[in-house]
C-alpha cells in the first residue's frame, strides 16, 4: 500500500495500518518509515518542539466531532503551540492510540490530520500507533525560530491583545453537553479551529513583547504571561471581542480557542492586522508593573474588579 | 513548587502537578514552561525527531513493573530510536495520560523518567499531561546528527550485527504471563533497557551502512532493513546471542530489546567494541543482493531454511 516514495515497511497489522495512512497522506508524508524523522534547521534558526495530548472523554466526545474533525483538532492545538511564539512550523509526529472500536475510523482521523498539516504547510513526519482503551492522539510539532515569541517578555506599559473572538468552545461544549447541537460560528470554533502562524509572526514583527495561544481561557493564560513575566496584568473584560451569544465571562473562560494572546504595544496597528488577516485584533487590557501582595491578575467588568472565572483546566486538583 | 530558574506556572491542577514534576526533576527540566521548547542545533547537524507510545495492558501491566520502571523504560524506548540513527540526544516531551488511580504513582513515573534522560544525557524539554482512563505516555526524542545512519543502506556484501543479548523481553513476559516473576537479567532486559547511544555513534565510525533497534523482534527488523535497502538478508538463529534460558527461537522474535541492528563490514572488530563498551556485538547474518520472487529476509536455523517466526506486532491485523 506504501507510496512509491515512501520507504517500504515490513509486514504486521500496525504496519499495514500506517501504509494505509501513509499512502492516505501522499506527499505530505514523504519519507517516513525511518527510526526517527531527520529535518534540517537553517543557519541562524533554533528549533522548537511541542506536544499536545488529545484524550477521548476529556477533550471530546465522539458524538461530538466526526473523525475528520477529532484528527484535525488535535493536530492543530499542537501547531497553535508554535504559531504561540511565532514559529514557522515544518512537521509533525503522530502517536496514535486507537481503541477497536475505533478502527473503521482510522483513516478518517489521518484525514483530518492531513487536512490540518496541509493547510498551515506542515509535513507529516513520523509517528507511532498502538491499540489501546481509550481513543488518544499525542502530536508532537516541530519548527524553527530566529527568537521566538516566549511567554516571558511582558513589559509594564504593554497592552494586552487577543485575536479573533472568543466564548465559541465553551457555548460548544455547554450546547453538546445540553443535548442541543451547537451551530455556525460556535460549532466551527471548537470543530475547525485555526492555528495562528502567520499571525503570530506579524504581531511578533510588530513589536509583540509575549505572547502565547489561548488553550485554558484568556484570563488564566493573563495569568502565565504576568507570572512568566514578574509583571502585573489587567484583563478588560468588558473588551473581549466575543462570537455571537458570548458573555464576557464566557470568553474569559473559554479554553481551546487556539487565539493568539500578546503584550504589545497600544499603538499596535490593528486595521493593518484585519486587513492583512481577516480576523480582529482586539485591546483586551493592559501591563502595570508588579503589585506586591497583590494576585498578579485581575480582572476588570464595568470598571470594578470581579472574581477571576477559572480557566479551563483538563485536570482537576490532585 | 517551582524551582527558582523554572518558568513560573499559573494555578491549576494540571499545573500543580506539572510544578511538582518539574521541581522533582530540577535541573533535567531547567527552562521548561513556554508553548514550546526551543532547542539550539550545533551548525551543520540535522535535527531528528522520534516518538514512542507505551500504554498499559499493551505494552505493560502494572503487577510487572514499578511505576518507576514504567517512567524509565518508555523513556528509554524513545531514545533507542534517536540511538538507531546514531544521533546524539538532546531533549524528551513527556505527553502523559494520567488515570485517577495512578494519581499516586505520578512522581514515581516521573523520577523514572528522570533517571532515563540523566543515564542518556537528555534533558526534559517539554511535555502535556491529561487525565484519561488508561495510563499512556507518549514520548517524543529531539538529538542532532550530522549524517545518520538510515534504514536504507544495507549493501551486498555487508555483515548483518546485533548488539547485547537476545530473548530478555520475550522470556520475562512469558514468566509473568504464566503467574511467575521473570529474574535477574531476563527481568532487566524488560524493566531497564539501555539505549545504546555511544554503540551507534561507535558503529557509524566503523562502518555501518544502515541500522535500526530492535523494536519488534530481530527477524522483522531484518525484513526492515531489507526492505528500505532493497536487498535480501539472511538471519542465522545459531548465531544469536542469547540471554542465559532463551532459545534461539525466542531470541529471534523478541521485541522492545533496544539493542541496535546494523549492517556493517564482516571485518568489524566486534573485540573492539566489547572492549569499549562491556557489551557483545555479534554477526548474525548477511546481506545478499535482491532475489526476485523470494520474501527480503530468510532465517537460517541447522543451516536450512526456516519459516520466520512473527515479531512482536502491537497492532493487530485491521
Amino acid at each position: 500500500m506504501t507510496g512509491p516514495r515512501h520507504i517500504p515497511l515490513g509486514k504486521g497489522g500496525e504496519f499495514d495500518a500506517i501504509s494505509a495512512a501513509l499512502h492516505r497522506w501522499g506527499a505530505l508524508a514523504e519519507g517516513v518509515g525511518d527510526d526517527c524523522a531527520v529535518l534540517d534547521v537553517p543557519a541562524g534558526r533554533k528549533m522548537v518542539l511541542s506536544v499536545d495530548n488529545a484524550v477521548e472523554n476529556v477533550h471530546f466526545r465522539r458524538t461530538w466531532l466526526s473523525p475528520e474533525e477529532i484528527g484535525y483538532r488535535s493536530a492543530i492545538a499542537a501547531i497553535s503551540d508554535l504559531a504561540a511564539m511565532a514559529a514557522v512550523p515544518v512537521g509533525i509526529a503522530v502517536s496514535l492510540t486507537l481503541p477497536e472500536s475505533w478502527r473503521g475510523d482510522f483513516l478518517r482521523i489521518c484525514d483530518g490530520i492531513g487536512e490540518a498539516a496541509r493547510s498551515t504547510g506542515t509535513r507529516i513526519i513520523g509517528g507511532d500507533l498502538t491499540r489501546g482503551g481509550e481513543l488518544a492522539l499525542a502530536i508532537s510539532a516541530v519548527g524553527h525560530v530566529a527568537e521566538p515569541l516566549a511567554r516571558r517578555g511582558a513589559r509594564p506599559g504593554d497592552a494586552l491583545w487577543v485575536t479573533g473572538r472568543l466564548g465559541g468552545p465553551l457555548l460548544a461544549v455547554r450546547a453538546w453537553d445540553r443535548g442541543t447541537a451547537p451551530q455556525g460560528e460556535v460549532r466551527a470554533r471548537f470543530a475547525r479551529p485555526t492555528a495562528r502562524v502567520a499571525e503570530a509572526q506579524w504581531l511578533l514583527a510588530h513589536g509583540a513583547s509575549a505572547g502565547m495561544d489561548v488553550s485554558d481561557g484568556v484570563v488564566s493564560e493573563a495569568g502565565h504571561l504576568a507570572a512568566a513575566g514578574g509583571v502585573h496584568v489587567i484583563v478588560n473584560l468588558d473588551r473581549l471581542p466575543l462570537v455571537a451569544g458570548a458573555t464576557p465571562e464566557d470568553a474569559a473562560r473559554s479554553g481551546e480557542e487556539y487565539e493568539l494572546l500578546v503584550t504589545a504595544p497600544a499603538a499596535l496597528d490593528a486595521a493593518a492586522f484585519e486587513a492583512e488577516f481577516g480576523l480582529p485584533v482586539t485591546c483586551i487590557g493592559a501591563v502595570a508593573p508588579p503589585m506586591p501582595g497583590e494576585p498578579a491578575v485581575e480582572a476588570l467588568r464595568g470598571g470594578r474588579r470581579v472574581e477571576l472565572p477559572r480557566g479551563h483546566d483538563h485536570f482537576p486538583v490532585m
